[in-house]
C-alpha cells in the first residue's frame, strides 16, 4: 500500500470536480481509494507517502490515435498538401525504411515523448505492431495494439489477410500482459476492401474488439467514396456491419448532420486529432456539435509526421480553444469535460472504462501529476482549467502506470529506461541520415 | 567582443534561411556580425564564446500584444462568453484591484514567464504603464509601452485627456532608456469617442507613434459601430485619420475583403491573437488571405485572462496551423514565414524593424538559443520547422536582450532577477486570496 498526497485531484469521476487535501491509496497496480489525506495517513501510518504539494492529480491521458513510430519522420513533410506529404514523402520513405528496427526506435522515441508527457496509454495503428509492444513494454506504457488491415503488402505482410493472422497472433501471445488491448484497425475506407471490412466487422462481433479506422477526414475522400461506392464513407462502413460502439471514427472532419445522427444512434466515438488536421488543411471537426449529440470523443495526437508533437496536453487545449471558435461559443467544451475526454473518454472508446480513465477504487493506478506552482500556472483559481488552458507537459512530474513509477521528478524513474532512451535518441541521429539521403529534396526553406 | 556558437542560426532576414556552423559576433548592446565559426574565432581567438550545440539561435520573439499586468487575472473567467467575461469577471475585478502594486506584480508576473519563453519584447496596453515599464525594466526585457486612451475612469486617472498627459509625461521620462519605446493605445473603436481618436491620430502623425488599438474582435463591435456611427469601425478609424503604416489592428478577426483591402493600402499592420480569439469565440481572422495581400502580420498572445498562456511560440505554432485549416491550404503560412511574423513582422508593426526583429549587423541582440536536442524535437530535418511545430518554450535555453544575458540555461541569469521573481510569485498567492473573496462565484467545477 501507498499514499499519493498532492494539493488537488481531479478524479474525473463519478463527476467532474477537485478534491483538495485528499489522498489516493494504491494497493499493487490498482487504486485501493480516495480519502482525506489526514483519514489516509491514520489508517495507514506505516505506508509511504509520496506528499506533492503544488500538484493536481490527474488520471493518466489517452491518446486515442496515433502512429508512435511514425515520430522517425517528424517534420520531412511540413507545408505541404495532404497528397504531396503522403505521394513525396511519407510512403516513399516507408517503402523505403519499413522494418522491425524502424518501428522499434520510432515507437521507443514516442513512448518516451508520451510517458514525459502524461499519455499512460496510448492507440497506435501501424506494421510491426510487436515491435510497438516492446517499446512500450520497456517504457511501462499501456497500449491498445492496432491489428492493422490494408491491402497493399509492405515488409511486415503480403496485404489485408496476412496482416489480420499476424495480428490475432500477437493479440494470442500477449493475451496475459494486463498492459495491452488490441484494436482491429482498419485502415481507411480507401484503402480497404468490403471483404476486408467484413472480416473486421465479424472479428470485431466475435470478440468485442474496437475497430480504429480513420474517417471522413476530407472531402475528398468523401467524393471519392461517393463515386466509388455511390455512398458516403460511413453509410458504407454502417451497411458492411461496422457501425457501434465499438467503432472508433478518426477524424470524423467531414460530418454532415446525418453522419453525426448515424453515430450517435449508434453510440460509436469519435477520436479528435486538432492540430493533424489543421496541419492537413483537412479542416475543423464540429466537435461542439458532437458534444451536443452525446457522441463519446476522446482526443489523439495523431502521428509526429503530421503534428508535430505527441502532446496530449496540448491537444486537448487546442481541441477546447477550436470548439469554442468554430462554434461561436465560448462556453463550448469546458475545462472539466476537455479532461475528461483526455481520459475517461478515450478510456471509454478503447473498451477500457471498467480499468482506467478516472481515479476510482478498483481501477488501475494509472496517474499524472502536474506541478501547477510554476510561475507559467499562476495564480490557481481551477486547478483542472489551469491544467487545460496554460499547463505544459514540461510540467507532468510525476507519472504512474499500473502503480508503477514511471516518470519521478520529470525524468524516468528506471535506469535502465533513461539509458535505453538516450541509446535510441542517438540512434534517431543516423536514421536522420538515413532519411536525408533518400528524400528526394530537403524540407523547408534548407541549410545552407 | 562576444561570439555565441550554436549549431543553426535563422538569422530571418535578408531572407529565410537556416546557416550551420556559423557565429554572431556581439559587440556591447549590438550584433557587429554573421559569419562561419571557424572564421570567427580566427579573427577574435580572445573573446567569449558560447557554444551551443544542437540549439537554434534565432532572433528574440516579439509579442505583438498583451495585457500584461493581467497575468494576475489568468484563469479567473474561462469558458464564458465574452461579455460575461468581462462584466460578470474582469472589470469588477479591476475596479476593485487597480493599483500600482497590482500592476507591478501582474507585469513582472508576465515578463517573468514571457523572458524565460524567448520573448524579448513586448507591446502592452494597461494602465500604469509606468510600473510595467519597472517590471521589464527589472527583467532586462524590452517594451513598447502602451498610451492607454480609453474614456472611463480607473485608478491610474480621470479619463482619455488624462490618460493621454500621463503616458506622454511617462514617455519624456523614459526618453533615454534604449529598451523601451511607445504607442498610442486607444483602447477600441467601442470605447474612446471621435474626439480622443482625432487627438490620437494628431499625435500619431506629430511623433510618429504607433496606435495599438482592439479593432474588428467582434461581430458584435461591428453591428454597434454601425448602429452608433453609421460605418464599420475600421473606416470610422479610417474617417479620423488613423489608417496609415502606424496602424496596429488588434485581433482583426471581421474583415471583410473591403478592411482587407483598407488595410494593405494603407500599410497597416495586424496583431494576430489565435488563442485568444478562439477562447472568446470571437472567430478566426483571415490570416492566410491577409498574407496574399502583403498585409504585415505580427503575433500577439493577448493577456493571461484570455489565453491564459504568454507563451508565443505556442501562439506561432496555432496562428500557422490554423491559417492551413481555415484557408483548407496546407502551404499557407509555412514555418519561416511564421518565425517572420514573430520577430521581424512584431518588430516592423512596433516602427522597430531597423532596430529588432532578425540577426543583421547593426541590429540589437536580442537572440535566443532553442534546445533542438531533446527527444522531443528528433530528428531535425528543418530547424525552424521543428521550432515552429514541434518545440515548447521549455527547450528556450539562452535569452540575451541588447547584448546582456537575460536567460541562461533556463533559469535568469541574475540572482538578483531569480530572487524578485521568487517573491512576486509569493505575493501572487495573496493576490489569489484577495481575488477569492471579491470574485461572487468559484470559477469551474469549483475545489471541494
Amino acid at each position: 500500500m501507498q499514499l499519493i498526497c498532492p494539493e488537488w485531484i481531479a478524479p474525473v469521476a463519478p463527476e467532474p470536480r477537485v478534491l483538495a487535501g485528499h489522498a489516493v491509496l494504491v494497493e499493487g497496480d490498482r487504486i485501493a481509494g480516495l480519502m482525506p489525506a489526514d483519514q489516509a495517513r491514520a489508517l495507514h501510518p506505516s505506508a509511504p507517502c509520496t506528499e506533492l504539494p503544488g500538484h493536481l492529480l490527474v488520471p493518466g491521458l489517452v491518446n486515442l490515435h496515433t502512429h508512435a513510430p511514425m515520430s522517425l519522420l517528424r517534420g520531412v513533410g511540413d507545408d505541404l498538401p495532404l497528397q504531396a506529404w503522403l505521394e513525396q514523402r511519407i510512403w516513399p520513405l516507408e517503402a523505403r525504411l519499413m522494418s522491425p528496427e524502424f518501428v522499434y526506435d520510432g515507437a521507443l522515441l514516442a513512448c518516451a515523448e508520451m510517458a514525459l508527457g502524461g499519455v499512460t496509454c496510448f492507440n497506435d495503428m501501424y506494421f510491426f505492431p510487436e515491435q510497438v509492444a516492446a517499446a512500450a513494454s520497456l517504457v511501462g506504457m499501456r497500449a491498445a495494439l492496432g491489428i492493422i488491415v490494408i491491402e497493399f503488402p509492405s515488409a511486415y505482410g503480403s496485404g489485408a489477410a496476412d496482416y489480420l493472422r499476424k495480428g490475432l497472433e500477437l493479440r494470442d501471445r500477449l493475451r496475459d500482459d494486463p498492459l495491452f488491448s488490441f484494436c482491429l484497425a482498419p485502415h481507411a475506407p480507401y484503402t480497404v476492401s468490403d471483404e476486408s471490412f467484413t472480416r473486421v466487422a465479424r472479428l470485431s462481433g466475435e470478440t468485442g474488439m474496437p475497430v480504429h479506422c480513420h474517417l471522413h477526414e476530407t472531402a475528398a475522400e468523401i467524393a471519392e467514396s461517393e463515386a466509388r461506392f455511390g455512398r458516403r464513407p460511413l453509410r458504407r462502413l454502417a451497411d458492411l456491419g461496422l457501425l457501434g460502439p465499438e467503432l472508433i471514427a478518426v477524424h470524423a472532419v467531414h460530418m454532415d448532420d446525418s453522419d453525426l445522427a448515424l453515430l450517435a444512434a449508434h453510440g460509436a466515438s469519435v477520436a479528435h486529432c486538432p492540430h493533424s488536421n489543421l496541419k492537413l488543411a483537412s479542416g475543423i471537426a464540429r466537435t461542439a456539435r458532437m458534444r451536443e449529440l452525446g457522441i463519446n470523443v476522446g482526443i489523439g495526437t495523431d502521428g509526429a509526421a503530421s503534428n508535430n508533437r505527441l502532446d496530449l496536453l496540448q491537444e486537448g487545449r487546442t481541441a477546447a480553444l477550436l470548439a469554442k471558435g468554430a462554434s461561436r461559443d465560448a462556453t463550448a467544451w469546458p475545462a472539466h469535460e476537455v479532461l475528461h475526454a483526455m481520459t475517461l473518454g478515450g478510456a471509454r472508446a478503447l473498451g477500457l472504462a471498467d480499468r482506467i480513465g478516472s481515479i476510482e477504487a478498483g481501477k488501475a493506478a494509472d496517474l499524472v501529476a502536474v506541478d501547477l506552482s510554476m510561475l507559467q500556472t499562476a495564480p490557481v483559481f481551477d486547478p483542472v482549467s489551469q491544467l487545460v488552458y496554460a499547463a505544459g507537459r514540461e510540467q507532468v512530474s510525476e507519472v504512474w502506470i499500473a502503480g508503477q513509477p514511471v516518470v519521478h521528478k520529470r525524468q524516468f524513474a528506471e535506469s535502465e529506461v533513461r539509458s535505453r532512451v538516450s541509446e535510441v535518441v542517438g540512434r534517431v541521429r543516423l536514421w536522420h541520415n538515413r532519411i536525408s539521403e533518400i528524400l528526394p529534396v530537403g524540407p523547408g526553406a534548407g541549410v545552407s
